[in-house]
């Protein structure tokens, strides 16, 4: 196994298939998956056990998951709205299960239609069933608190609120806590005033961030969350993903792009940027070419260029 | 006067329009100007010097010069290929002069068929010919080196090859130096090694960054830049420019994108964000809307977003 000193999640089948109209058939995503996982990336979120009345294109997502799961080394993460979700999960052996609470209330409010504070307590509940079940240890529980560092209905989100959810999530249990720029609002100066103040509350937790490209921050965002010693970064192949907000917009970080920023950076991903490179192939042929971005796949690894 | 803490050059009009095969009329080039000296910008690269039978493109020079020079506080800047070029600018009274070299000798030898200790000795000539027609303190003489973070022909650029150049053009009494990531090859890393060399050789002498946007590391490597102390930065609206090696591949870094960062990290650039934008329509108009990228012009400012 070779060392790796940051730890890329691919989550581009979640949050980048959630705003795209058009199925990806199964057999694509799990090509799409293996492909990603030959090519050095360890853990991906394959989809989300939210009701696919409400979502169609995870109306596959038990048959994404068996299919994730078969591949040796893959750590396989999905989405879970609430307990009913999670259950879903336990029942299929995921292993790492993600579950997200908005930072901002009116958000909250607005995406699952009740108090953060309600979302909260339901977190608290899916790690005792997770116990109560005997699979502590076995199931990674990782929550996400997204808008923090901006929102569209109330702007800026103060990093006090942030601490603060990081630390109930923290005390409640929670294995992993992931940071969003959920509407890409951020600039490396509030990066690091928000991990610094999430990071003191989180002991040996790990925090992972999760940056959108709207506004064409998320690569020095990540930059700085690196100077903070955030080693753990969502992004999707060929930023798949957008805002619901802004039509048009660029959605989460681009893998490629983001693998190029840190092997460049003399930081080891294990991830084979020409193999990665060639994934997007996948996306491009299910969901057309012009759903996938990213400035390294359109100008080529430069001249001499050695990965770390 | 409002207090500026990072100034910004438009340098679109010159790294920009080079790339383009439309002929963008001197009408267009003056409105483009003028909006964007309204909407803020205190320092606009208007024109080159360079051949006309050359670059086409730059054969209305004379006038766009005189145009721009009619607004005043505007500082008007044009590139200059060689001392012939430079005794244009002395001729019109242009206030300040760019003069280029390429760290990498390939790169020198390829672009302007001379060694680069050639291109270098241009330069001393250049200020000699300033200083014995009396233009000294009334004509700024800033020298770029291209290729400073990566060259396609020779690939890596060792730190001290740029700090060399850079400590010849101090000696030789350049009043500004630039440093160039011409192809987009550079990481936060890589920004902050070279730049960090370069000031340890330049004393008082202003030192600007010149990034593309190429692999999407454009704004990581400002932020990166800014850590070193770097207060001056080029970037063309609409990240107008592009890469003569990379077909489609974006160009500088995106003005608005620049100033959304700067700003959004509490650093004033005295420049209105929402009239910046508006000026995207003139180029729009002369070149075509797909000639311009950008992700703030997408996206829109985040609500609540405070400059500042």
């Amino acid at each position: 196994m070779m060392n790796i000193d940051v730890h890329v999640r691919e989550v581009g089948l979640r949050d980048g298939l959630q705003m795209t109209s058009t199925f990806m058939p199964t057999a694509d995503k799990l090509a799409w998956i293996a492909a990603e996982f030959a090519a050095g990336v360890r853990e991906i979120e394959v989809t989300s056990f939210v009701p696919p009345r409400l979502i169609p294109q995870f109306g596959d997502a038990e048959e994404v998951v068996r299919g994730a799961m078969a591949l040796p080394g893959l750590n396989v993460v999905a989405l879970i709205p609430n307990l009913k979700g999670a259950e879903r999960g336990f029942a299929l052996g995921v292993p790492k299960l993600d579950y997200v609470v908005s930072v901002s209330r009116t958000h909250n409010l607005r995406n699952v239609r009740r108090e953060r504070e309600a979302s909260m307590e339901d977190f608290a509940r899916i790690v005792a069933a997770r116990d109560a079940a005997g699979l502590k240890g076995r199931v990674t529980l990782a929550s996400g608190l997204s808008t923090a560092l901006g929102c569209s209905y109330e702007g800026r989100i103060a990093v006090d609120e942030v601490r603060r959810c990081a630390a109930e999530l923290a005390a409640m249990g929670a294995d992993e806590i992931m940071i969003a720029d959920t509407l890409g609002y951020a600039t490396p100066t509030q990066v690091r005033e928000v991990f610094k103040a999430v990071l003191a509350e989180t002991g040996s937790i790990p925090v992972a961030a999760h940056f959108h490209d709207t506004r064409g921050t998320g690569l020095a965002n990540v930059a700085a969350a690196l100077d903070c010693g955030i080693r753990h970064f969502d992004a999707s192949l060929g930023g798949l993903g957008g805002c619901p907000h802004a039509p048009g917009a660029s959605g989460n970080i681009v893998m490629e792009d983001l693998v190029f920023l840190l092997e460049g950076m003399g930081l080891k991903t294990g991830v084979d940027l020409t193999r990665l490179l060639a994934v997007r192939e996948i996306p491009a042929r299910a969901l057309g070419a012009g759903a996938l971005s990213g400035a390294l796949a359109r100008a080529g690894l430069p001249t001499g260029f050695v990965p770390a």
